[in-house]
């Protein structure tokens, strides 16, 4: 087998044999193909495609480049939760506990932020003293005794991924729905959970930029993990306006924690209740939104989170005196220069002014400030007088105050007719 | 300017501005791009294509990587011609010597064989003493003083074009004709005639299968020599089956002088005098192929053929004595096995053939034997009973001979039904 030959074949439009994509991704993994000839064969890829078949044994030829999580010690059935990235995602925070108080596990490995996009590590490196990086015992005792955990991802989990992502990164071949999915999907199974959840986001603020993309790579995980042997199920939500009204890592944490005392926006409780229902029905447990609200009141969720934060080292009084968290005491007030109905709120011009504001990373090594962020006072089809405060920002003598000012600015639209708030669960796909 | 973005506007199907391709080509060569950025730019403008300006651009690009040869010190229109590769093609040795006698100066740099088509710089040293590796002053002179002159590509001359043609051979991106088409007349350009003449050859065994390549990959050509304020024209000709009988690096030679003496094979014959003739036109000289073949009775080429062997160190002798030239004498016949009309004779396994005998080469380090090759007895359009001799291979111990054996008899179609002769030339293009 000759990678040239691969190359070709793919490039002229013919389905690979399951042989020849093992050849690409072991053979470059090892370094034996060189860079040059996978780009190339990724630029094919991103031309031509790949179906399902050849999606499936790319994506277990990644998995099959690393470690695989052995969940099997931990009785039931294992859940975990997969979203394709967004503005103020504090979904999972929200989430986790209210699946674990109904008895379901969640072992759960999440990734960093980079671009516009937060990361779920980092916001909970916002709370003092949280440890991310866990051993292989110590997070499985953690899901175990509190029903869940998250951790950060292990370097050694589908390596051939890693290695092929770093190409496709600087290749402009990223935006491929078998590569989208290969790469997220080898990750989650070599996580180990017996079924997953997937949040792909649609909008603005996300990677897939319309309800026709987000179904085809939500489709295309399901069948994956189906044929793997798994369950999933997939959500699709809405990215057009960041969720909730915080964006920043201790301003998330802090907002999610309001989530599960019953006090948070209406938008991210509406999506976690539909998380947290398919999630238990992955698990056979049948719940109604009214069930997951009775068990979010009961106080035992947000008991766990600081059952949760505890265990991993952190400070579990956060949850009770959310100023313990670092937020920036520099604020500066956003006011509205018109009167009028707002109608758009950009959410990735609203990450890429956490990121300048010194909350998100641009590239791999930067270091990110917890304790800056946004507040969106204002969302889609609220009305504001001129002069109203429509965002708050928290800045440090770091950020690049000007530039997020004037990406927060440009993010709202106004217009004189009001506009109705855009539904944030789009579908559920199974 | 960033490279990422470069990748991506072609991906997208966008044009691409000069100063973003003199980028591409001056950066990649200078080191500063990595090769699988390059090998992922290049399989895009494989699918995206380039228009004509995009391919003037990168052309001009690669030309200005290297040295240029100026001509300038020779009086007169200067030629050059450029065959697109094909088998038992000698035609340079016998218009080029025509074409001076009609005091048309011809200074033409040429390539070595690789794969199934042989190279002319190949079939000239099969000439004892020959050199084909001259000073730039020493060239010119042999151009001033015989009329014309054939020597090796320096390596200086389009470097870039160098350097990204052993990436695209690595990665399957070859056949694209943007791609094609610069590389080729990059080198043309950098050589420094007035006007040129492309070959364009097409069929199977050419790098163009069909017509419709065949004619675009020409108005290509001739597009981006027009816009560098040169002359061009082309002449798309047959290479279904083997220009001539005889196929093999001194076998071609010993054919070409036959054809200088005026007993050469009517096909070679014809595509000559057609090459004579545009060539002439591009010098603006107007001739018929009467006064071309009264050219030939003269004796005059043959005399130049001779001259220029004689001022590149080679043995002139070689012309009226060709059994000076190495020819193997092991010699087997290949005979029909059944009575029929010839109806295909592939060049493709003809080539293949020929480098399984020693003749070629299936990597650039490769050396080869000049001393063997096949003599095509019989070709299409012929009839032969069952046990005539339709072709016979030179071949050496080193030769795969069974290989060879094998490619020249499938070579070979039969029917009962008598098919015509296909014309060689098949267009003129300007």
């Amino acid at each position: 087998m000759r990678m040239y030959d691969i190359i070709r074949k793919k490039r002229d439009g013919m389905e690979l044999k399951r042989e020849e994509i093992y050849f690409v991704v072991q053979k470059y993994t090892a370094g034996e193909i060189p860079d040059y000839q996978m780009s190339a064969f990724l630029m094919a890829v991103y031309f031509q495609g790949m179906n399902e078949r050849e999606t499936y044994d790319l994506t277990m030829a990644m998995l099959e480049s690393g470690e695989r999580l052995d969940l099997s010690s931990l009785k039931g059935v294992k859940l975990d939760k997969h979203s394709s990235g967004g503005v103020g995602d504090k979904i999972s925070f929200v989430v986790l506990p209210i699946v674990a108080s109904f008895g379901v596990k969640v072992a759960k490995m999440s990734g960093r932020g980079l671009g516009h996009t937060g990361g779920t590590i980092d916001k909970l490196e916002s709370i003092p003293g949280m440890k991310t990086s866990l051993k292989k015992e110590e997070f499985l005792r953690i899901v175990d005794e509190v029903g869940f955990s998250i951790v950060s991802q292990t370097e050694n989990l589908a390596p051939a991924d890693k290695k092929i992502y770093a190409l496709r990164d600087a290749t402009a071949t990223v935006e491929n729905l078998s590569l989208i999915a290969s790469s997220i999907v080898s990750k989650k199974l070599a996580a180990g959970a017996d079924a997953i959840l997937f949040d792909v986001k649609v909008g603005r603020g996300a990677f897939m930029k319309n309800l026709q993309q987000a179904e085809a790579l939500a489709r295309l995980m399901i069948d994956i993990i189906k044929r793997s042997g798994r369950k999933a199920k997939a959500v699709i939500s809405n990215m057009d306006q960041p969720l909730g009204r915080m964006v920043g890592n201790s301003l998330e944490v802090i907002e999610a924690i309001e989530c599960l005392k019953g006090n948070g926006p209406t938008d991210v409780m509406k999506l976690s209740y539909v998380i947290v229902k398919e999630m238990l029905d992955l698990a056979g447990i049948k719940v109604t939104e009214d069930d997951i609200e009775r068990m979010v009141c009961s106080g035992k969720p947000l008991m766990l989170f600081k059952k949760f934060i505890e265990y991993q080292g952190g400070d579990p009084k956060v949850v009770d005196e959310p100023d313990r968290l670092p937020v920036s005491e520099r604020i500066i007030d956003l006011k509205a220069e018109r009167a009028g109905y707002i109608v758009q709120l950009d959410a990735e011009a609203i990450g890429r002014a956490c990121v300048m504001l010194g909350g998100g990373r641009t590239k791999k090594e930067d270091d990110i400030d917890h304790s800056v962020g946004i507040e969106l006072v204002k969302k889609v089809s609220d009305w504001v007088n001129a002069g109203d405060v429509i965002a708050r920002l928290y800045y440090s003598n770091k950020s690049d105050l000007m530039t997020a000012l004037e990406l927060v600015k440009s993010a709202y639209e106004f217009s004189e007719r009001s506009s109705e708030i855009p539904p944030v669960v789009l579908e559920v796909i199974e």
